[in-house]
């Protein structure tokens, strides 16, 4: 784990500031087929996951950043709450959306920088309620795939709008045979 | 078919227009680590994907619409070569690569639109070299869909550098679980 220090919290520091505005650019002023439809009873929509992404950033990251940097093992993380979103925002616009997770993200890089971690600090360990022992770096890097998560999840929803539209074509779309590993 | 019209057309100038300045913003300026990194031997990194998408707009999508329109079934399309990027522009940035991208997409949607479809012209036929008879509605949702597939191996191949890094929590991440769909 020697060589995973600052460099790879830059990497994963350079996706993390990203994402939102590369969700905004493809998401804002949308039109409701791409926005709001789904895969079917209990999945989620664009809607869900970027509000999922908040809920991630307001809940999760940071302050399971911090309990480590507090706690170590000492204290298990709170659990993840996949659908705090569903009972939060549902009066909000998806650009109401878009700007929350953007300033909130921000926020959170801001406190994150704030911390000057040095690479002994990513070794530094803490207890997850149901995978044990993890890492910050761990922390950190799961941070960043989570968006890739999301963001894989995203495409898939939204192509599977066009399921049928493309015809024959749709032999040669993966993403229409991929089976939405981001169910738990 | 009879509702697949203007409205749908709509819907995926609306995609179409976006990916661009999505992938550029996802994309330019991050480390070397997610621009070239793959899935392993004879994969794909983001500089290929975007590579593959250049391909696209200069050989296949709007090419194939102008057959349809100009020849019917009559005259079967030209394949499309996905290995085509592997041997232009290997000396250019991913920055330049942006650019082009964003340049071409641009042109050929302009092109598109100077063609006023009307909800008969949707319904035209042409003639896939393997996949048989399709129409032009369906050639245009596959150039949308063509666009969420790669978005989706995007995040996938960017996902697979952090594979390690993320410890356990691998089992929740459901991108790296993804076999690779987008791949013939």
């Amino acid at each position: 784990m020697a060589n995973l220090t600052e460099f790879n919290l830059a990497e994963s520091i350079a996706v993390l500031t990203r994402t939102p505005a590369s969700l905004n650019t493809l998401l804002r002023g949308l039109p409701d087929t791409w926005v709001r439809g789904n895969e079917g009873k209990d999945t989620w929509s664009a809607f869900d996951i970027v509000g999922h992404l908040i809920v991630g950033e307001r809940t999760d990251w940071m302050p399971r950043a911090r309990i480590i940097l507090e706690h170590g093992e000492a204290r298990p993380f709170d659990p993840y709450d996949r659908f705090a979103q569903s009972r939060e925002g549902g009066d909000r616009s998806l650009e109401q959306l878009l700007d929350d997770f953007a300033r909130l993200r921000a926020e959170n890089l801001a406190a994150l920088q704030s911390l000057t971690l040095q690479p002994e600090d990513l070794e530094r360990r803490g207890r997850h309620p149901r995978l044990g022992v993890v890492t910050l770096s761990q922390l950190l890097a799961t941070w960043a795939v989570h968006d890739l998560t999301h963001l894989h999840q995203l495409s898939r929803v939204m192509a599977h709008q066009y399921r049928d539209a493309v015809g024959p074509w749709s032999a040669y779309l993966g993403v229409l045979h991929c089976e939405g590993h981001s169910a738990p």
